[in-house]
C-alpha cells in the first residue's frame, strides 16, 4: 500500500480524491499495489463538502497524520503558510515524503525544505506550485541535466490573463473585468495576491530559482501589477499592434540576472500574446536545446491535482532524486540596471510634466488629461527615480515593458 | 562507467558526442560515475568528420559493439532503417539498453522492440524519434498514468513547416520555398518524406499509439502531404482569415479512432497557427489535465541530441520503466468516416465539373482556370469517392481540412 496523508481538501484536495478513486484500478496496477488515502487534514470536520467523505478518516489534527506508519507520503493541498509549514516540516523529520501544491509556502522556505529532504534522503515536490497542472518543473530539472538555462518565465498567473484577455477582446474596463473573474471563481474576493503580482512573483522565484541555479528571491524580483491598467491603455496597445500579458520572466546576463513581473507590451504574433483566458504558458532557453515552451491550464482542481499526483507517482516508483535542485551559482542581482523601452502611463498632465520626462521619451502616445509616452532604451531604476523626483507614486501610474 | 555504444555520427550522432563532452564534469557528478562512449559505429571511417574523432573508437563493424561487455546503452542515430533494425534487435537480446532517434525505424517495429525490451527488461526508448528535441514522449506517458488521452497531435515536421511559414509571409511559390529549405538543410535533396507528409505520419503513429492505447499503424493514417500546394491557395486562406498548416492528429471517437496528417486551414488566432518557421507543436487532451501543449524546436543536432541523451539519463538513474507503453485497447479505425468540412482545389475547371461537385460544395472560393471551394460538413471517403468518379487523380487536386 502507498499510505497518503491528504492536506486540505478544497479545490485541489477534492480534484486528488476524485482522481484516486477515478484511476483506482489503473494505478494498483502500474504499482502493484493500491494508493490508499490514509486520512484527510481539515479546519472544520462539520463544513458541507461536495464530496462524499464518508469513507475517509477526517481529522483535524496533524498528530494523527504524523502518527500513521502507514503514511509515507504528505500531500499539502492548503492555502495556508504558516500552520501548513510547519506541518512540512515535521513530516519530513518524521521520515515522510512531502508533495506540497502550495506557491506561498514553497517559495517563502525553498532553500530549508529542499535541504531537509535531501538530508533526510526524502522527496521534496512542489510540481503543483507552479503554472498549475503544467509539468513544467520536471521537465526543467530534465533539461538542467544537459543544459545551461539563460531564460524562463512566461504566463503564470490566469487570474490576470483572464482580466487582460477580457478587457483586450471585449473593451470591458479593468473593474468589469474583475468582477467577472471574481463571479467564475478565477479571482479572490480580496484580489490583490493576483493583479498586484505577487502570485506570480513566487512561482518566478521558484522557476528562476532552479533554472539559474542561483538564489532568486522574492526580494530579488522587480514588481509592477496589473491593478493601475485602464481601457485607455487597452486602446493604444491596440494601435500599436499590441497585447498586454503579464510576464513573469528571469534571465542570465552574463555572471548576473534580472528577474522581474511586469505587464509587457507584446506583438500580437509572439506566442505568449496568443495565451489567453486563465491559460499559462512557461518558456525556458538552454544552450543545447534551444527555446522550449509548455502551454496549459495554470489553475483549477483537476489539472493541478493531476500535478500533484504525478509527483506522488515519482515517489511511488522511485524515478525522484531527494538531493536539492537549488544550485551553487552566484549570480548578482541587476535588476534595474538592464536597458529596456518602456510604456508609461501618467494619471495626470501639464506642460511642466512633459517637460520633466521629455529626455526619456521616445514617442509621444496621448496627452492632455494624461501623458503617456513609449520610453527610450533605458534601466528601469532610471524610470522610478524620475517617478520618484516627479513626486509620482504607486498609484498614478502604469508600467509596462515593450518588448522588442 | 555508463558505458555507451553510438550508432552513426551524422547531424545527431555529433550532437551527442558534443553535449557529452560538453557536460563531462556535470555528468559525473550527477551520476557519480562518467559516461563513457565506448565505441562509435560508422559506415565509413575514412570519411571526413566535422568532429575531432582521434580520442574515440571508430569501427564498421556492430560485432565490436555488441561483445563489449561495458557498453550497457546503445544510442542510435543513423538514418538507416533495416541494418539498424537488427542491431537494436541484436543489443536488446545482448543484454543492452537502447535508445534511438530514428523514427522511421521506431515506428516500423514499434511494437516488437517493445515487446522485447520488456521481455529482457530493459529500456527502449526513442524521445528524439518525434519532434526533435521537445520531450513529449516523456511527459506524454506521465500524463497517461493519470489521464484518458482522447487526442494528440500537432506541427512535428519542421521542413512542410518551414515551406509553408515562408509561402504564407513572403508570397514564395512552392518550389522556390522549397529550395530555399534545401539550402539551409531544413530539406533533403529528395523531400518526399517530408512534404509528402510520411514523416509526419510515422511520429504520428508513434505519438498515437501510446496515447489512444490502441495500435495505430501506419495503414491506419489517413495521408495528405503538401506537395500540391500553390500561390493561389495561399492567398485565398488569407481572404479567409486562415492559414495553413501540415498538421498531424488522433482522436478518441467513443470506442474508435481518427488519425489523420493533412493540411489544414486553422483560424489566425489558433496557437498551432503561429508556430513557425522549423518549430514543432505538438498538443494533447487529457481528462484530467485539459489540453497540454509543447513548443520547441523539433530538429536539429543538438535539441535531437539532448532528447536522446535525456532518455540516456533516464537508464543511468533508473527513472524508466522497462514495461511496455503500449496498451491494450482494441479501437476501431474510424478514418474517413467522420463529418468534417474541407479546402478543395481542383486543378482544372469546367461547368459540368461545377455541376458534379455542386451537390458537396458550401461556398465556392474560385472558378475560372480551377475549381476552388470549401465544402458541407461530410465524411472525408465521400470527397475521395466523388474526385475517384470524376476520374481526378491525387496530382490534380490539394486538400486541406477547415478546422472550426
Amino acid at each position: 500500500m502507498i499510505g497518503v496523508g491528504l492536506l486540505g481538501l478544497g479545490t485541489v484536495g477534492t480534484g486528488i480524491v476524485e482522481i484516486l478513486e477515478d484511476r483506482k484500478k489503473e494505478l494498483e496496477e502500474l504499482l502493484g499495489e493500491p494508493v490508499v488515502i490514509r486520512k484527510i487534514l481539515v479546519l472544520n470536520k462539520k463544513k458541507p463538502r461536495k464530496l462524499n467523505t464518508d469513507r475517509y478518516v477526517i481529522t483535524t489534527d496533524f498528530k494523527d497524520l504524523i502518527n500513521d506508519k502507514d503514511i509515507q507520503i504528505i500531500l499539502e493541498a492548503t492555502g495556508d503558510q504558516d500552520r501548513a509549514y510547519g506541518y512540512l516540516k515535521e513530516a519530513l523529520i518524521g521520515g515522510k515524503h512531502v508533495v506540497s501544491a502550495n506557491k506561498a509556502l514553497v517559495s517563502k522556505h525553498l532553500e530549508e525544505l529542499s535541504l531537509l529532504a535531501e538530508e533526510k534522503g526524502l522527496a521534496f515536490l512542489y510540481e503543483a506550485s507552479v503554472a498549475g497542472g503544467i509539468p513544467v518543473l520536471k521537465a526543467l530539472k530534465d533539461q538542467l541535466r544537459l543544459n545551461r538555462i539563460n531564460k524562463i518565465g512566461g504566463i503564470v498567473n490566469g487570474t490576470c490573463n483572464f482580466i487582460l484577455t477580457r478587457m483586450g477582446d471585449e473593451g470591458l474596463d479593468y473593474s468589469q473585468a474583475l468582477k467577472e473573474a471574481q463571479e467564475i471563481g478565477y479571482a479572490e474576493l480580496d484580489p490583490r495576491d493576483d493583479v498586484e503580482g505577487l502570485d506570480s512573483l513566487r512561482k518566478l522565484r521558484i522557476l528562476a530559482s532552479l533554472a539559474l541555479q542561483t538564489r532568486v528571491g522574492e526580494e530579488d524580483i522587480l514588481l509592477e501589477g496589473i491593478e493601475g491598467i485602464s481601457k485607455l491603455d487597452l486602446e493604444l496597445a491596440n494601435k500599436l499592434g499590441r497585447r498586454f500579458k503579464l510576464i513573469a520572466t528571469a534571465r542570465r546576463v552574463g555572471v548576473g540576472f534580472e528577474a522581474q513581473v511586469m505587464p509587457s507590451l507584446l506583438k500580437k504574433e509572439s506566442q505568449l500574446s496568443g495565451v489567453c483566458g486563465a491559460y499559462n504558458m512557461v518558456e525556458l532557453t538552454g544552450d543545447k536545446i534551444g527555446s522550449l515552451s509548455f502551454y496549459g491550464l495554470g489553475a483549477g482542481g483537476l489539472p493541478t491535482a493531476n500535478a500533484a499526483l504525478s509527483d506522488l507517482l515519482d515517489i511511488a516508483v522511485g524515478s525522484y532524486s531527494s538531493k536539492s535542485p537549488l544550485g551553487q551559482e552566484a549570480l548578482t542581482n541587476l535588476g534595474g540596471k538592464l536597458e529596456a523601452s518602456f510604456y508609461l502611463r501618467i494619471n495626470k498632465y501639464n506642460c511642466e510634466l512633459e517637460q520633466a520626462f521629455k529626455p526619456i521619451i521616445e514617442e509621444l502616445l496621448f496627452s492632455g488629461t494624461q501623458l503617456v509616452v513609449l520610453t527610450k532604451k533605458l534601466p528601469l531604476k532610471e524610470i522610478y527615480y524620475q517617478l520618484e523626483s516627479q513626486s509620482i507614486s504607486k498609484n498614478d501610474y502604469f508600467l509596462a515593458r515593450l518588448e522588442a
